[in-house]
Formats: structure tokens, sequence, C-alpha cells
């Protein structure tokens, strides 16, 4: 596993990080009830050797400018060794919700912004998760979904740059939806339900290389 | 995976399953927060061919004389394919608890009662699932451990007469508490957290056999 | 407009129609906030001589099979001289949301239980009125916008034949979304907003030739 | 339509303007539920390539002399490009109610003090929107009714010297009652129901000159 | 006083009576917070050695009609020595507020209504009370005045002929509106606030001929 | 009536006075809901051309110290006309209650502090009321009677030597008590029910030369 | 102990023993906050080896013909071996704060109802406790505690004929009360506070010999 | 007994202490519901004559090292007499239960902080309390219950070393648990039910020699 033993992972974004986390860092049983807590349950109960503190700062409603208002007490303050982001889908949202709000976050915006807070931050990590933002939508000429491909195109290059570890939820999503209408995971297309969080988790794990023979746990007799 | 596609699988027991789940038949987003939650997630995510029904009539506090008392309409009356019970735990913290009350469950009325109940149910199931009641202790001495371990082994001695698919929760916690103390599942060494419930999650995945290769998603690229 | 002076309409329907009303029957201020509160306040706005009583008794959630269980307490017990229905959306909804639930109500299902239900009613009515099921999904491909349209289709040639006026809420919302994103409108696609329900609201007062000159007010000079 | 595409109109006033609107400022979902929304509704399902954003400042209970207290945070620095107001109501139902409190605002002090308040604004405004106070009560020598007559004269002449568009709501309710009885639209003559504020909202609607033609939906066929 | 002592008296009718009364049947703390309860304080606190039983079983929003259908079990069960009555308010406010309503109670229905119980009721009685519905409004031409005064006379009538107390309500605050605004009393000219309920009770009081005298308490010296 | 018209009075004191009043001022609705609420609807209700306004400045478990605390902002600032004062009852409470705690108001104290808020307060008053404090109980010898009957001497000098007109309300209650039990007005003896308010308002208009035939309502006929 | 070890005990009677008691019947956790809970804690805490099973029934408001009414139910039914009686406060009370109701229970009443019921249940139980009702007031000629006295001379006599163990709570807090005054146990002289209610438990467990030296805690060595 | 007439003691530390107290010093009715009523309300009941006044200030979940950060304004500037502490099971537990925290208080960090904080309180005391932490836990080798015990020494030494009087309350468990099962007091072995508080607080008043005798009450003859 990419991290190791012994190292903090933090992580923040919106709605989908936050689900309920606790003030002002969410942290055991504050984690929410998202992804993050399924990643935490996961780590916990699939290697028991593995000593990892997960936290949360993620803040519903957010975009990345309202990251950037918080970035020094809710990011750097807190020092972790490693940093997982996802965000962008707010910023999208607000675009298709709110057309005649003049203060828009558009892609160009989003980028620059995102590089801001990535450059104060990257040089005192150990390590970086970079989460593209999605839309359940299998049609991928929908308009807000060719609004969120082209904000994940970003999430994807900043990956690149920045060296860090890159979760495509929004492939995760994509390879589900082959099999499955979007409705079974949400209702709005945006915020899952306890499968879709499972989904986001387990693109996680696999992007971090967490090492999935560990978890597969000992088969106990079965008469 | 034993369960087969297309089949149904009702959950049933005490405060362990229940979880908040919804009445009269919890199912979808009624089945509480638990280990049967996790269960369904986990079928959803790593499965997206497998089209499995999960319903749960667990009720905190019932102990298998309260099984008994409304078989007929939480089990019988929803005609599951697959059963899966978990009971026995507060049989046995009710005579620690409670020991001047004269109504307890030992451990004969316990085997019998459970023994009425599946003869009853067996014949018209596709399958059987017997998860063992569990103390989150690991001093094998400790009188409630012992007390637990005794119910345990009726369950498992019933799984055999059965034809039942064995979960042993009590193995799967025991191999957690060698490397890490029992405080981190659970305060009361009963009602586990969210790690504990994946564990308990997880071994019933096991135990039934869930092609865990399947649920190993692509890895996306990172950059 | 085709409702005369003194008559009643009952308005009858899913959770779009529902919107809080008062029970068993809602009526002036228990119209609920959708649309048919907006029809009434419109009504009694704009032509203060028309003497129209309007009633409610949509419920949330409710599929055609719903109605069907109650039509006799809550339509036609109530003798409404106008019946106005809007059903279908939870129809659809259903079998993505939940593809494993056995009690679907396809198209064929659809159209028997509502032709029955007319059959019942049509009689003793002096006027009827029909609601498209829609989507607020500009793709007529996609998966949810094709099986609606196909419950469209259904309500128009039951229009059709029991001699209704169809009010095409679908079509109402097409001519917005060449506009406006949908997501202005709702965040499920579904459950409009306040200025969706006024978009229902103009389509259903129109479509029964509310003469809208009587409700341009007259004009106070403004200095 | 007066107001252009891509301005803004600010909506300031009491009780019958704030309706329950969000704070610090009431905007999209946020508009609470009288006249404001209702325009609000009504520009977006009239005219769908209308971009007009709307807020509002109401505070229930307020006098012109409450919205000198806060005419800095909550008007000038919002910068709307419109301002509509509707005062006056409180001024004189407090001098009714509650007779003995020496702090009255009579109508030379309410002429003397909107005064002041439109001397600060009008510079920078693009339009103006004056709305008369009134009392929903036939009987033009009713004591209140003759004090708010004098109230609307002070509105009705500040729109003239100010280049304001009125809306004289007065004249408005005034219409409905040969036709209907005061209690069908407030209990209290004061606080209008449903009907009432769409009374309000189409008043202001006809003084901008919205072009209520292309408020007229397109027809759908109807069988 | 026409009451005597040890005998006991029922009040009921509609808000004005019940104000938040106790079920079934208010009595001591349960009397509400309006005439009634300020009637048995008056009576207890200046006439200590009165014994006079207080109850009351008036509610909110009852029509004559609703009384009758309550009469046997609020009224005739409870074998009071005196029955107090007011009702006609609501009779007349539904008129006005819904008159789309069909079910209307319009004066001679309401005349009718009322002679009936009260023929069920006098020969029972020690005493009897009506008092007359009323509008808290002095201008003798608004239409619901005019409307009110018209169940007001039939009240003054049938206490004729019932050899009844008439408590002329509508005549107390009549001579109060001479020197107040109504709105000093009351937001909708028929919920009294605390001043408006102590009036109705002081005429209550006066028309049983309550010996006043007595109620002039000694007056302590004050130095 | 010793309080002439025009003139205000505030009265303040502790849970007898408090009731429930608004903050930080009670006044009109806000008066609570005892003796000064009372005397607020006596006046209005027998007297309509007496313009006196009321408010209420007393707060729960007060002792005269706390008086002291905020006699500033709460009896200063304000600037009544008249003032009324009933305080002392929790000074002797806290004795019996908790007589461990060091902190006692005994009544040297008591008178001290009570004549260092007269002397403050005294010369800019148009009137002044004192009410002494009081127990509901007739046993002269009980020994919280003989305590209190001991501060009501000291409320009685201080009555005289500052020109105000006393309430002695303890005398009002005894009165009261020669005739029926002290439980049928207090649970506590301290606390009333609404007669016991009664008592204590029609105490305190007596006291000021409420000129009680002004009172006697004109009488209707009654049949 | 009069209690020998593995019988049970049930209480019953009004709000002194009721404290929030658990329904139907209060059993461990649910014996409320009173008297009743501390008589089992202390017989937990002092007594390790003595197997008391402990419920109680006691009713808040209840005189003894409530206890007649549900006799059958709250104690016949749940054949306790030792049955413990508090009754005859509000038998009282009411006398003196409702003394205007005719459903009085004076003394003769209350022992014929007393009488009844112990008839009915004595020859069924192993042991009987008769706890006198008390007034926490010293005064001997105050009328309340005299009416009590008499009461509590019924139940002496009772538990004489009846063969039972009295507990004179009465003598108890009268025993207190020369040290400390009332209000330090109770602000109404009936409901007693913490302090009052370990008094009650004392004077209980002193009653049925319970042997205080094994209370005795072994003494830990203090340094 | 150790403690004088006169004195105050005054009660800290974590959940077992606080047990809801009122805030920001629990006295009287706002000791919270655990061992410190108890002791407060024996006290009171056993001995009428002995003056002592108890308060508290414990919170749940407080460390050493958080009444560290309080102990001037909750402990110093309160100037008890005596002060009683009980500290360290939050210590212990936090070990167990986050493991992956950074910030936990070993026993030696517990032994220099609480050195420290002693330090400073001791010379201006005339006594001390240290009361043990524990674990309701019979099993000695039970890996939290070692370490509370090398906590407990701490204590003891602490004890021994500062003039204390030392509550072994971890010894008078055990006694307990000889007999019954540890569940019958705890569910988690921490926070105890009331017989568990009943038996902390006969510890505590052992431990001050509290003259058990004068606890015996004069036993009330018994017929």
């Amino acid at each position: 596993m990419k991290i190791e033993n012994g190292q903090s992972i933090l992580f923040t974004g919106d709605s989908i990080t936050d689900c309920g986390r606790a003030h002002p860092v969410g942290e055991r049983a504050g984690l929410g009830d998202g992804y993050v807590a399924l990643v935490d349950s996961l780590l916990a109960a699939c290697c028991t050797d593995c000593n990892i503190r997960v936290r949360n700062t993620g803040i519903s409603g957010n975009r990345v400018i309202d990251l950037e208002a918080r970035w020094q007490t809710d990011i750097l303050d807190l020092e972790p060794d490693w940093l997982s982001v996802m965000i962008g889908i707010n910023d999208v949202w607000w675009q298709f919700e709110s057309p005649l709000d003049p203060n828009q976050v558009y892609v160009e915006r989003y980028e620059a912004t995102y590089r801001k807070l990535l450059d104060q931050t990257r040089p005192g990590l150990k390590g970086l998760v970079l989460m593209t933002p999605y839309l359940i939508e299998p049609n991928l000429s929908d308009p807000m979904r060719e609004r969120m491909d082209a904000f994940g195109s970003v999430t994807q290059r900043l990956s690149s740059e920045y060296d860090a570890v890159l979760v495509d939820v929004q492939a995760a999503f994509d390879a589900y939806l082959i099999h499955r209408p979007a409705q079974s995971l949400s209702d709005d297309r945006v915020h899952p339900n306890r499968a879709g969080h499972m989904i986001i988790a387990k693109s996680l794990l696999a992007a971090i290389q967490f090492d999935w023979s560990l978890a597969e746990p000992s088969v106990p007799s079965d008469g």
C-alpha cells in the first residue's frame, strides 16, 4: 500500500466527503457516514496491523474557492502526511442551477485556484490523492456531464503534474452504469447512496494499492 | 457465490442486526446502518450483475424466545430464499445483567427453541446462514465469554445438523483481537462500531463464498 | 374557460400534486404549496367572479396501483365536477431505483389500471383533465426519459379516448429546457422548484382555456 | 419590460415582503413564500430568456425608521440595479394597536424618513419601484384605512418625484373587493393569503410592463 | 348574584371560550386563558365565600352545527346547574372566508339549530346565559358586522324566549370602541387580547348581577 | 386614581412579577401572565379613557441584591413616572432552602440594600408603590411566615419613609385564608394561581385608589 | 432482614413512589428516581448476597380510589411476595386544593377502600409494608397536617390489623424537622428532594430490619 | 467524621463525577445524579446536624490534562475546604479506544501532571480525598484492568505523599464482584448504574469515617 504504516491521511472536499462529519475536524466516530468512513472501516477491518490515522474536513456545498478560504486552518494547520481532495462538483452544479449568479467558477478559475492550493501544500506532504469530480450519468453528451468531464480532465492533469495518486471516481461509476441504472445509486446523480459510497471507497483503496489479498478474511469452516 | 443470482436473503436477529432498520420490514435505504447494510452495499458495489434482494427484520434486545414469538410474521410470511440468523447475545447478557429475573434463557432452552424455529423453516429455504453470537473479549475464561462460547457451540452444532452456512463471528473478532484492543471495536464488548460491523460483513461474505476477485475493482491509471 | 362557474375540481396524483396538502382532503389553505395551490391562487387573483372550488388528494410516492387502492374514498366519494389526474412518475422511477423489487408497474399494467379507474369515474364527471408524467431531462434517449415518454403516450391516448383535457406537462418543460438547464428547475429531474410548479400551473390553465386576457390586471398609473 | 435583461432587483420592506426569506439576504430558494417569490417564479416560468436576479431583504414588523437603521447593509451594500420598496403598514398599525407608545411614526416623519432614504439611493439605481401600503378593507372611512390612504398618497407623491414605477397595491385590492369579501384574502386585513400575494405580484408585473402575451404558454393539443 | 352558592356553571362555545382549555372537560387550572378563566378568578378573588364550580367545553372553530354534534357528551352529560353559550362568530366568518364552501350556516339555520339545542337543555337547567357573537368593528355598515348583528339579534330573541340572562358582548365592545381603536383589542377583530377578554368577563359578571361592591377589597392603609 | 392619565408605571421584582414577561422589557402582550398583566387588563377594560403605559422588568428568583445589580439598566434607564416593587420572598426562601449557602440576605441587608435603591430612585419618580412580600400561610408562628413578616415590616416602614403607596399583599391573602385553604391558591405557598394573582392585582388597584365605580360596566338589558 | 433472600417486593402508591418509573411495570433501571430506586440501590450495594427483586407500580396523583381501579392488573396480577403501599397524600391534598369538587375521599372512605384492597391481597402475601402519608410541616395544628395525621392514624391502625410492617414516614420527617427547615427538603411540603427520598428509604430499610452493620463497607486503608 | 461541621467539599473528575451536574458549578439540586449526589443526600439524611456544603465540577471525558487546563477556575478559584478528585479512567480508556491518536496520557505523564496539580492545591486545603480510577472487571490480567491498576497505584502513592484520604473504589468494586457479575453494575465496565454509584458513595463515606451509627435511623414501632 502506498500509504505507509503510522502515516495519517486527511480527506477534504464537499458534501460527498462531509457526510455529517464532526466539527472542527472529523475523526474516529466523527468521520461522517460516507466514503471516508468506509475507507477507515475497511482499513481497520482488513488490515489489523495498519496504523493509519484518518481525518475529514469536507464541507457540504464547497466549491474550490471555499476550500481556498479555509485552506490554512482546515488543511495546512492539521499537518497531515497524506492529503486527499475531491472538489469540483458544486463548481459545475452552480453553473446549471443558478446561472444568474455572477460569482461562477468556470474551468479556468477552477484550475488556477486548485493549482494555487496544491502549490502551497504539495511540498509538505508525503503523498497526495486527487479524486475526480463526477456525474452519475452515462450519457457523455449530457451538458452537465460534459462540463463535469472538463473539470475531471483538469483533475487528471493536476494529478500528473503534482505526482498525485489519481482516483478516477467518474470511471468507477461509469463501469457500474453499464449494468445498472443511475437511479439505483443516486436520486440527483450526485449524492450517492451507501452502495455508491462503497464504489468510491473501493476506487480509492485500489488506487493506493491497498493489498486486497490481505483483505480476504480467513474463511471459517462452514459445516 | 452460494447465493444465486435472483435469490433473496432475509437477515434477522437482535440489535446487531437491527441497527435502526425500517419497520415493518427493512429494505434498500431501510436496512439500518450495521453489517446488513454493508453486505448489501458490498454486493451492489462489487458485483454489478448480482441481483440479490436483501431484507432485515432484526429487533434490538431480542432473545431467541422473542424471535419465536414473531417467527410467523417476520420470517415465514416473508418467504425468503435464504435466511440468516444471529441470536443469543441477549440470552447470555440477560443472565449477567439481571440475574434476579426468573425468566432466563439458559443454553438448553436456547437450543430447544432455536431447533424448533429451524424445524419449521429449513424445508422451505434454498439456503440458511447461522451466525455465532460473540463477545469482543479475548480472555477465554471471562465468565460471560465462557457462557457465550457455549451458545456459540450450539450454533455451530445446529449449523451442521441443518446444512447451514456457518459464519463464525466470534472467530473473526478473535483474529482481530490478536492485534488490537477490544475497546477499539466496542465500548461494551457487544455493540461494534463501523469497523466491527465491517468485520462481521466480511466474515459473512467469505462464508457464502462471495468471489472476492470480482470485488477487486479495475485499477484506474494513477499518473 | 372549460370549467364553468360554480363547478368544483379535484386534483389527485403523487408528490408533485401532494406538496404537503392537508388530510384527509386538501382545500383552501390546505392545498399544499405546489401547482395546485398556484392554480387556485391564479383563479382567485385573475378572475374575481369565478367561483371554482379546488380540492387536492394527491399522496407522495403514489403509483397508479396506489390510486386504485384509495379511489373510492379519495375520488369517487368526494363527487367532484371535474377531476384532474397526474400519475406515472413513480411507476417509472421505481423500475430504475429498485429493479430487484418484483412488484413493478410496467406500461401495460399502468394503462390497464388507469383505464379501469377512468371507466369507473368518467360517466359521473362534467370534465376530466389528464396530465402527462414527465422527466425534466432534454435528452430523449435517456433511458428513464424514454420510459417516461412511453407512459406519457398512454396518458395522451387515454385522454383522447375518455374525452379529457390533456395537459402535456412534458411538452411544457421541454419548451423551457431549450433555454435553460434542467438543474434550474429541479435537483432530481422530477420534483420542481417554485418556477417549475408555475410552469405546470400555466400549462393546466392554458389547457382549460382560462381566458388569460382577463388575467391581465388593470394597469395602475405609474407616474 | 422596464427591467432589462441581466439586471438585478432587490425587494425590501416589512412582513409582506419578508415571508420567511433567508438571512442575511434572500435569494433563489430563500426568497420566502410571498409576492417576491411569485414574481420570481412568474419571470422564470413565463419568460425563459429573461435573466433577472431577484433578492429580498424584507423584515417582519419593520417601519420606515427600521429600514433607515439598516439601509446601508441591507440595501446600499448590495448594489442592486433596481430597488423595490413597500413600507408603511406597520407605521400605521402601531398607531392603532399601541397608542400609548410615544415612539410613533406619523405621516410627516414617514415622508421625511422615506425621502431621506431615497435621496441616498436613487442616483445609483437603474430603476426604482415604490409600492403603496394598503389595508384590505373596502370602507374608505374606516379610521385605519383613512390613515393608510394618507401614507399611500405619500408613496404616490414620492413615486412621481423620484421617477419611480408606482405599484398601487391598494388599488389592486380595491378592485378585488368589489367582488369578494376581504376575509377571503386575509384574516387581519393586512397579511394576505396565497391569492392575495398573487394579486400583489400581478400588480407589480403589470407596473413594470412585463409583456404578458409572452406569458401565454403555447397551448398543447387537448384531444 | 343570580347564580347561587354551591351551583355549577358550564361554559361552551368556540375559540373565544376554548382558549386552550383542558380536555375532555376544562376545570380549575384547565379553564384556558380567556374570559372563562377570568370569570373564575374574579369569583374566587372577590367573593371568598362563593362556592361556584366552573367548567369549560368550548372548541376552537365551532359553529352551532358543531355544538349540535357534541351536545350530548359535552353539555347534557355534564349536568351543569347553569349553562353559558357563546356561538355564531364562526358561522358568520365562514361565509366571508370560504364563500365557495356549500356547507354554510346562514341565520335561519343558526336560529333553528340553536333553538333545537336549547329545547333539549333548558328544562334541566337552573339558569341559562346567552352571549351575543360580536365583531370588534365600530362601523355598523361593515358587511361582516351587519351579518354578525343579525346573528346577535337571534341570540337576543332566544334569550327572551328561553328566559336566559343575556350578555350583550357586542354592546360592551361598542362602548369601548368609542374611546379606543379596535386594533388595541384584536388583530383580526374577533380574537381579543387580555384586555378584550376582561371586557367579556366583566359583561358577564354584570349580567349575572355579581355584587360588585363585595368585590371591592378592604383598602389597606397606605402610609 | 393616584396615577394620572398619561403617566407610565414600571413593575419590577421576582418570579411573582416576572411570570414569563418579554425581554429586555415586558410591555403590552409581553407583560407575562401574572398580576401585572391583570392590572393592565383591568385598567384597559374598566377605564377606557385612562392612558397608562405599563411595563415589567421582574426576574424570577431575584433577591434584593439581584435588583441592585441591574437597577441602572432595568429601572433607572427606563425613566418611569411610577415604580412598583415587590421584593423579599426569595431573600427569605433562600435562608430556609439553602441554609448552608454563606451568601444570605438577612433582614438588615435587605433593608439597607432596599433603602439604597430607593434613595437613588425616589427623587425622579412621580409616585412609588411598595408591595409587601408574603407567604400564603395563615399560621403566624410558622417560622418562614415569621421571617417573611419581618421583611414585610421593613417594606411597610420604607413605604412610610419614602412616601410610597403601600400594597399589603400579605394582608390581602390573610383575608382570603379566613375562608379558604392556602392550597386553593398555591402549591408552595409562594407562587399563586390565577385567583391568587387576581387578589394581588385587586389589592394594588385598591391601593392606588382606582375608582372602582368606573369599573362597573353599564349593565346590558337581560330580557 | 424481614424480607428473605429470593423474595420479591412490589412498591405502589402515588407520585412519591412513581418518580418517573417505567411502564407498565418499573423494574431495574425503570424504578424511577425516588425512594424505591434508593432502596434497590442500597440493597444491591450493601448486601451483595441478597437476591431481592424490586418492582414499582406507583402512579402520580393517585388517591386510594385510583389504586382500587387498577388493583387487579397493577398489584394482584404481578403476584409479589411482599407489597409496600404508600397512599393518602393526594386524598388529603385534593380536599384543600379543590374543595368544590364533590368527589372527595374523606377519612372514612379512605379507610374503607384501603381495607377492601388489603382484604383482597393480604392472604396471598408473604409480607406487607404500609407507609404513612405525611406532610413535611412541623406545625401539628396546621390544618392540612391535622388532616394528614388522621390519615396516618388509619394507616397505623391498618398496619396492626393486617400484620404489616409499619414505616412511619411522618415520624422520620418530624425527626429531621427538629434540626432543619422543611424548605430544605421540599418546596411544597409533599414532594421531597433527593435528601427527602433518602430519609424515606432509610426509614423503610430500618423498618424491615435490614441489618445495617452489613451495610458498613470494609474500610480501605487510607494512607 | 474527618470533614468537620461547617466545612465545604468540592468534587471534581470525569463523567463518573459529572453525571449531568449544573454549570458552571454544581450545587444542591445541580449535583448531578451520581455518587456526589448520593453522598450529599446521605449526609443530609443521616446527619441532620452536619452542615457540609457539597459542590461538583466534574466534566465528562476529562483526562488529567483536561483537569490541568481548568484547574484555576474550576478548583482553585472556588476555595474549598476539602477537595475530592477521581481521575484516570479516560486516560487509560483513550489508549485502548484510540491507539492511533498520538496525544496519549501514559502513566508517567499522569503522575507528573497529577503531582503538579496537587502541589498547587494541597497547602490551601483542610483535607484532600483521592479516589482510585477503576475497571469493573474481576480479571486482574485483563489488559485494561492491568493498565488501570497501574494508574490506581499512582493514586495510592500520591495519597500517601500528600496526606490524603484514599478511597479505593477499585477495591470496593472488587469486593462486590466476588458475588455478582460486572454486568449487573455497568454495561461498559466503567459507567456504573445507581447501585454502582451507591458503592462509590459508601466507600467514600467510610473513608472519611462518617459515623455510620449516626446513620442508623431511630426504628419506628412496626406493630
